[in-house]
């Protein structure tokens, strides 16, 4: 177990990501997670797809949940605060913080769970569990 | 606690559904699991939106997580099942399963947990948690 | 120019599909206008992936265009009618029409433009536009 | 006629917004198209929720269309520049640009027509058409 570093960025909530109730559509929470676990892995100078052309593996998600604290409307700022919760040897924990960038008022919270897998052809879905390459974990220590 | 009646409902994942990978997108399975919950409310008589005009509350979430078993690829037929789980005093927990429709395979199960509230200007959120009404429970008896 | 054979089918607008105006958010127009036109091939025998697979091709879009109408809300049953309108040597043209499917208001009418290309690793954009195969302008002539 | 003033704003091509052919799903484009529309309001000073709480109208899509140039990938930075091209009596036509920020290329271009709408409970549709306020056409040319 080692916390991850951690990243930060702002989304708006624009007109479209918003439902009838005029409050973000909840799937799009999880459209942001998956974006800033991209975004963190960056920060720390890992590609997303520098995890295929690099190191052969994918990272898909193997479970993910988010809980919501207070409602985003139209025209809200956001900051994601992102962070490698917990490594496995062959999964790791990413989770997400979402607070209100103007008032500092927490919208949600999240996890993402994902699997370092290899592309195997053979394999019953193509795919096997892979020990996470330690240069991945390296650049998150720095 | 009790059994909620179940729902099944067919989608087939397009293209637009799918990411890179070839696979559904993961934040298109909470699309599915919201939509997959109005469909079961209206399955017993209760449109989405008659909560708010027959029984004046709205049912927003509180929590929502799902669990990956296999992916799902463009072109696939999947079947989701759904059926409140547990009916608490002012919360209820919709679960979903989603097999591969013509396979059978499980791809994916989650839950949504979701408050009964009613719009309530002066109160801090504008919203107060109410008793889910009985005639909404009833329904899913029958 | 030939009349292509028409395909129809039907969406309903689900909560998720709408904005704060509680109408269809505009760009979810042109998910189903995709969507259809795989559809429509697939109704002649051809799957969308079955250009790759056994034509060697893909049809991108060059152009996309949609003239609302009358606005579709939330609840709403869609009637999407679907033709090739025109076939040219390399590149044609799919009309959609949509209707409410209770009422038979036209809601939006729109056309994608397609052009048919190789894979070319050498060429400028990795593709070269090429002429559409007989068998497919033939599949919808039956 | 007159010119409007640009705005440009930037867009990074996410994961999530792109197909299994790897590149941007096309009805992404319009929403950058509206998303862009709000900021390029914004940038003079009235935000698009202040078309109804100050202007009381709201600006609706009549037509969108796009015209793509070059594919944009996964990764790709781009470039939006955004302009009302046409001011009419009761519409205007906002123009869109896309540029791969990066290399300058051309990505796409876009028009959509949207008409000035008063809410109006008895009208047929529940709105009337109604001149654009002089107040929005002035800001334009500050």
């Amino acid at each position: 177990m080692m916390e991850g570093r951690a990243n930060r960025r702002q989304v708006r909530v624009e007109f479209g990501h918003c439902d009838p109730a005029e409050l973000v559509y909840y799937p799009t929470y999880f459209a942001w997670f998956d974006q800033s676990t991209h975004h963190l892995f960056e920060s720390v100078g890992i590609s997303w797809r520098e995890l295929a052309a690099r190191f052969g593996i994918q990272a898909p998600l193997v479970d993910a949940q988010v809980r919501f604290i207070s409602p985003a409307a139209w025209g809200d700022h956001l900051e994601i605060e992102s962070c490698v919760e917990r490594w496995g040897n062959r999964s790791f924990v990413v989770s997400h913080r979402i607070v209100n960038a103007a008032t500092g008022i927490s919208v949600a919270e999240g996890k993402e769970t994902r699997v370092c897998v290899q592309l195997r052809p053979g394999a019953p879905k193509g795919i096997t569990a892979t020990p996470i390459p330690s240069d991945i974990k390296k650049a998150f220590e720095r």
